[in-house]
């Protein structure tokens, strides 16, 4: 393709658009210098303006809700999907047949294995031909196939906070693959926008709970990439559980030692190593214990290591932001690796502290 | 002593009744039908009227802060220590050896080992004799000792959620005692009402993190206690977590089964068999997350148990309110105890929801 | 009716019992000490255990929602609606037809006028013939009209509020009635436990807002209200915004001096006077600043009086909350009233602060 | 001066960088395209890495917080002064005396009456002399006296939201000024990072309060810009409210309506035509309810104006971010007119939503 510069920025279309990771797009991308918003839609709110919807956006764009149209989105260079899962794998072949490049942020193209997407998501998979070629959003382990791909599956919140987390200790053999933890917790946005009773802030503020310990849907992703970076089976125990704040994901990371663990002193250095050129990914200093609101509306990721009084477990503490790292800002961070564009173009923000 | 009647309250003193734990038990033992408040006192706010301070007691009680005076405790059938750690062994010998029976809420005679205690807490324990005769106040465990206890130490927060928790598969030895996992959280209103940065509503809201993750004080008397309870000792991994709400504690309690393990339904029926007649500990049916808001100002504690994919790895979860079970009502639980009341006396209130 | 005590108590129905008024009625009744709860009704939710839906009642009682029955519900010395309006005016005249009375906490006989209900709310009132007997449930100023009603209708949580801060200036004639602004916010409870997508956490956690500022349902009973106490029209300017938090009413109340306004001092002496023996309105010191948390979950008022710089306008502030004072506790203080039980019995609870 | 471009930045100094605004002004600074920070001052954190205070800045800035530094700051372009009262008007004189340029943050120069300022901050002004050449920063009353400024006193966050709420009625004479009734509300961080026990999360939280009702610091300042907007006296009753949130100010504004008060469509034109070139003032449509979230983190003010019932009082809506426009936000927005950049420069952001 031609050059992408602000004379000839990328035309961007997102499906979907109504949601939190939708909302989350467009705040970066109005901003995006090399990109142009072409079209958004949404069946349930097609004709109504997007700042009418959301009006943090007034003044940055005189988009409305268009009824979804392959057409239009085909004339894009790239599609977003923001949408629940189930939609993309109904419309990605025909935009990638017409030459658009796709980054789904939903869970249709994570998984490789249809059979277990099936199981999880309780009906078959439209297009199992796709799974093939789909490259798993997550830059920090896939960036030479991101920038290749034609279409990417954006890795989920959860796992990416837990999967960023563990990937020095697994690459380095230095944990039971077999007995990994992962307590983590997430904001009320996690749940989308859907009115729902218990995410009612009269339901939900003022208290903590756990909810889907018996099994939840992140759970073969984390364990499909964590077994990628580990190179063979991972076992994981995921209990995540719902914190009465707006953003963020924290991951309480517990992995057992084994006899090749070194002190923590050289676990500090080899994830320091291991992230050194990572734009995105921070590791704290040893004793740290990373907060969500340090990445609050940004794409970082912050980790700390900690080896409670030098025990048998070490503990990774790893904290994003949901709808950016964990959707939207690594949707963005993808498409500007797919396009060839500086890695951090449109998200190099800090995050907002208070 | 005489019967305990209506017409012949007990007589009740308070040490360091500004705190959040002093305010709890105020507003539970003011209308305890069996209790009348003598004396309450404060360094800091000595001669301000207690519901200046606390405006929710208005028309409740008239008392005053009094400067600690050990005659005017001593003349109370119970003293409640809601101090900080280092102030109840400093007057309790003196009371107690004036037949003044005493319920501490703070750590002072919670370890049995005053080495330990010194580690933990910085400084030499100041009368390491009476930890013999200071009974553990978890009434689940302890309770016909505390009947006959002169002194009790409160259980903690924290130990009282995890050890209710783990306290059934440890009995029955049902799960491996040296891979405890306790991912535990915490509402505010656990770091007690002093003015500190990282308590500020502008700091800590709209966050969630872990803090003492590499130690925390409430360790070893998790581990003294579960030790006690499975007959030997125990290795917990113990980080606790922050959450943006005031009251409420959430542990979610990981532990890995080992060859006697039943299938998740005699577990689920040994916790209700455990429980049955204990008048504060519910055990909810499989498949239940409890949160921390259905026990907000109630002294209850909610159980569920949880072994995702049916894997190797038990999950309990377990909620209290931390100034209530984890601290005033928990108290006044072992007061009644002491006295020979009804266990529930002014403490049978269900919780507050929304 | 023969004497109500312990072994005798107050048969009571509960009339849609799965909304916040409907668990808080249940919350305080299930501890009163002359009440026994004999049914609770509910379309959506029969056959769910009371306890299933609300754990906090687990151990509380074993009720089971119901398909609402008049025959059940006449069988009961007392009912309350806990509905929307549209549904207590379709079920009353039957009820005390049977000899039933009745506490109705919606709006449906709140207002005296039937054109101007209908105005307000879309569509005819039902039984208009039955307003003139409903007694306006507002004890402090209908107590007398209260003990002998057949049907009360609850004051609204704003206008309780609203009622209670202005009710001595108006009696005094010390205001202009024609120049009131009531500044109000509530707490999310206020609006409902339906599911609506303005209510999420993730919308209104974080952020204030005024909300139906061109006009609200409660201006009319407000109106009606203080143009009773103050013996002629007034008029209301009457702002409510949603506080980012689950409990609690505050009224900023603004009322413009006239010639017989006497000196602030006079004022306060006046509110405290007037409500000396109310046993739920706590007039403030001058210069307190009452905050929601001083109520919550207790049936209280709290007052205080301002005149910032001495000018023309006093501020008087004025606190419940919603669920309590607001609508539960206030109808359990009416039926107690009606009754000729204790005013308080089962509503002398202190505030849960923090 | 040189002309300022990306080569040729701006060098900025920052007093007080440990508070909110501070680290506001830091999160804007970093990423402003024609910015260089060359030194940041706190007495309390000397030494320390910004980044270790603020690890949202991690990355974003090596610079160390510095002893304050009269020749470090007078090698700067401009300095900002983001401390408390009285630190600003004690080191002004000598920056200006070196040709700096300052935006001073906090209340030093905002009252144009020495013996004002000494009667509500209790001691005399450090630098009378100065308070006529510091020009009032708010940009959308003042603007052209900025460009020329070398002293620009920011308008404070409650005064900002109050007088762009007025403005326009004040200016086309259409309200009665000396009946202004501003009922206004700010979330937590507005009380600064100080450690203070009200602002704990345990008491700020769940809770809603008005303060200061007697009188507040931000009244002679309110008044003064109003009386300036009104060419004449103002009288204001204003009632600040503390909000359970970090960010966000909304007043409800009160007016009463006067003889010349056309029709509220009209009125909303006047509000539109007033705005219509300012980069950061919105007026929504009629019927809006402006929330503080829609301006969080962004510079934008956003208004609506209500005529309940179609009655006397009209009511204005404003919500702004008080870190933002109510501070940092603003004081860049003055620098990028008093050095001739682009105005929004720097501080063009959407909020940040959900």
């Amino acid at each position: 393709m031609t050059q992408v510069d602000a004379a000839n920025p990328l035309k961007v279309g997102i499906v979907g658009g109504t949601g939190y990771t939708g909302v989350e797009l467009l705040r970066l991308l109005v901003r995006h210098p090399l990109v142009r918003l072409e079209t958004i839609t949404s069946r349930s709110e097609q004709g109504l303006k997007v700042s009418d919807l959301y009006p943090t956006l007034r003044g940055y764009t005189d988009l409305k809700f268009e009824e979804p149209d392959v057409a239009a989105l085909a004339a894009c260079d790239v599609v977003f999907f923001a949408t629940p899962h189930n939609v993309a794998m109904r419309l990605v072949p025909e935009l990638l047949a017409a030459g658009t490049r796709v980054v789904d942020l939903s869970a249709d193209f994570r998984l490789r294995d249809a059979g277990v997407w099936s199981q999880w998501y309780g009906e078959p998979h439209a297009c199992p031909e796709l799974l093939d070629q789909a490259v798993y959003g997550l830059p920090e382990v896939n960036r030479e196939r991101i920038r290749g791909a034609r279409l990417v599956a954006c890795a989920g919140c959860y796992p990416t906070s837990i999967q960023l987390g563990y990937l020095p200790l697994l690459e380095r053999g230095w944990v039971r693959p077999e007995q990994l933890i992962a307590s983590a917790a997430s904001g009320a946005s996690g749940a989308g926008r859907g009115a729902k009773v218990p995410m009612l802030l009269a339901e939900a503020s003022e208290s903590f709970k756990a909810y889907g310990a018996g099994g939840h849907r992140h759970l073969p992703e984390i364990e499909q990439g964590l077994g990628d970076i580990a190179g063979g089976p991972v076992s994981v125990t995921f209990v995540p559980h719902l914190v009465p704040m707006v953003r963020g994901i924290h991951a309480s990371l517990y992995a057992t030692v084994n006899g090749d663990t070194p002190a923590l002193d050289q676990v500090q250095a080899a994830f320091e190593a291991r992230y050194a050129d990572e734009p995105f990914v921070d590791v704290m200093p040893q004793g740290s214990h990373p907060e969500t609101r340090f990445v609050k509306g940004s794409n970082h990721c912050r980790l700390a290591i900690h080896r409670p009084g030098g025990g048998d477990v070490l503990v990774v503490l790893s904290v994003i932001d949901n709808l950016v790292k964990g959707a939207s800002g690594q949707a963005i961070q993808c498409m500007n690796l797919m396009f060839g564009l500086e890695e951090t173009a449109g998200i190099d923000l800090p995050a907002l502290l208070p």
